[in-house]
């Protein structure tokens, strides 16, 4: 069962930053990008493993030195990350995509472990240098962060897991009156029925033209850098043949009221939902890099949570035969899955003229910039 | 003749400074790295290359992209750049090791130029990345500093020269008594007699036991940090494998007048030898990382200039066949050719403990911090 898995998931994590910590720190090495650090946990333990009520299994971290580099980057301490991690039950949360993969919340909000293919961890772990590079040029970045890649296998190979822990780009404390995932295609981008029955919606590109016609008005400041942080980002993506890839949009209504205090507010309670830690404002600040203010086609105030959402399945690996097939039934034009270039300017394109536009208006507090 | 190749290696790097020029700046990417651009001068000249004296020959600049940004890094503008290498002539300086490589210094003193065999051109452009890495996590790093690699070949094929440029350790604003290449080893590592009767020698070893037999006493903190840096720069260089590298060290004395005044007083010659130059500071702030403030057995305060240099034979190309045969005529533990690790370990103790001594003295004021 998934509850079994998180917590197999929490020794083998627990134990991989607990080794890790020992470690003295030191700069990172190219290779320390293919490290990959094995540990066997029998069910009766061993010297260097607790025993445990799942059957024996092996746990690999993947890039142990180099993913400690990025939480360092992001400001995130090894005592935090394992508290978040391990100290409480993981919230299951339900799928919110089509690919079958399992997802868990951290209970402190902070952390999204998703589960993904052995294509996808490969293909992670080929991207580590450059997403690296991305990183230390484009602090802005909405492309996903990610503080870690572990694998879970029993010894009879019944199972095998994969995991990569995430950034949460939707804090729980802020209620969204819709999510928006955004490709710039028109092909199949409708939310069913059932889901536009749901509280709190995910609707596509043919939605968002219907909901919002003029798009998202932002300040012309926040605009340009906004629009220029996302070509930024998806030259990268481009650069290695991602395609297929979202912009998700989270949007929290300001109310009369919530304008002047519930940003703060929201933080606070952020805070103290994390338990007060002191590298929180770290977090927070990251966070903020992928928040807006905006106002909707009708003039509500909101604020926008932005980030650009699954990037893993690479066109190389997955994509080439997808395309061959559907380029048959479809118009090029219209389908989703065609030239990582193709894919990447008409996203940038759709995010310029139809998601965003320039509007100047009263300014509020922003946080992107 | 050298000055030939100078001359035509101005034009190709003048045609590629400008044709990069017009290129929008933008983030490196992993594949920058391996981008090669090559560019045709015919003898008549062409559309986009002037006539010239020499045979028709090709211009190739190895990953543009990358150097412009590791340019940048160091404070270099491609205008400034450009005039450094391309307004006045070249000087050809002697060789200074027995590698059979061509050097040439920049008229204004901040650039060398050295010809590198094929395998060491490779092996830069390999070592692109990490290099990358290291600078952005090291920003003390004594490492060579490489702000471009070209190649130049006649159609003919008579010639192919590949050629690096590199920082200038040793301005010749200053005076050096003496200059030492040091590499931990004892086997033949002693100046030839020919070699102790220049003006300026440069020494070996065994001598730098035999004239410092306690080494440069430097202050606590500046001994600490140039130990930390050296540890970090040879992990780096172990973990691609590099050996045979040296620790070069210009000696520069300071008289009692020059004590108080020589080190302005230089960095102003400096400047005005370069033109001027707005970036000046950028690069002597750059040239300050390598100077540190010691005081020698008998007690003369000096300035030392110090880098690593002779990185780009590696280990794994060049080394290994010589290893094979010398450790059969030798001590291994004598012989400067052995494994990268024991060759980084030996290095780093030679320097922490007979290069370098903590010595509390008057404090004068120092560079490297």
């Amino acid at each position: 069962t998934p509850s079994d898995i998180s917590t197999a998931l929490q020794l083998g994590i627990e134990h991989s930053v607990g080794k890790l910590s020992s470690k003295h720190e030191r700069d990172v090495l190219m290779q320390d990008f293919q490290d990959i650090d094995v540990v066997f946990f029998p069910r009766d333990g061993s010297t260097s493993t607790p025993a445990h009520h799942h059957a024996d299994f092996t746990f690999k971290t993947y890039a142990p030195i180099a993913f400690r580099f990025f939480r360092e980057l992001f400001g995130i301490k090894p005592q935090d990350f394992m508290i978040s991690m391990c100290d409480k039950r993981l919230k299951e949360i339900r799928n919110p995509g089509a690919s079958g993969s399992l997802f868990f919340l951290t209970n402190d909000d902070r952390f999204i472990i998703k589960t993904v293919q052995k294509k996808e961890a490969q293909f992670l772990q080929e991207l580590l240098p450059g997403y690296y590079l991305n990183f230390s040029q484009n602090k802005k970045t909405l492309l996903p962060k990610f503080f870690g890649l572990y694998s879970y296998s029993t010894s009879s190979g019944q199972r095998n897991i994969r995991i990569v822990v995430m950034n949460n780009l939707l804090p729980s404390v802020y209620q969204y009156q819709v999510k928006f995932d955004l490709k710039g295609s028109t092909h199949k981008r409708k939310a069913s029925k059932n889901e536009r029955e749901k509280k709190c919606p995910t609707l596509k590109d043919l939605d968002f033209k219907t909901e919002l016609p003029e798009g998202f008005g932002v300040d012309p400041t926040i605009y340009d850098s906004l629009t220029r942080t996302l070509e930024r980002d998806v030259r990268v993506l481009r650069s290695f043949k991602i395609m297929d890839y979202s912009l998700l949009i989270g949007v929290h209504k300001l109310t009369e009221v919530s304008r002047s205090w519930s940003v703060s507010e929201a933080d606070s309670r952020l805070r103290s939902a994390s338990g007060g830690a002191s590298s929180i404002d770290a977090v927070t600040a990251t966070a903020r890099l992928g928040r807006i203010h905006a106002y909707t086609t009708s003039g509500e105030a909101v604020m926008l949570f932005i980030g650009i959402i699954d990037i893993l399945q690479s066109y190389r690996f997955i994509k080439k035969l997808e395309h061959t097939y559907k380029s048959i039934l479809h118009d090029g034009d219209a389908v989703s899955v065609t030239s990582p270039g193709f894919y990447s300017e008409r996203f940038v394109n759709f995010c310029k003229s139809s998601v965003f536009t320039k509007r100047i208006g009263k300014k509020l507090r922003y946080y992107y910039l």
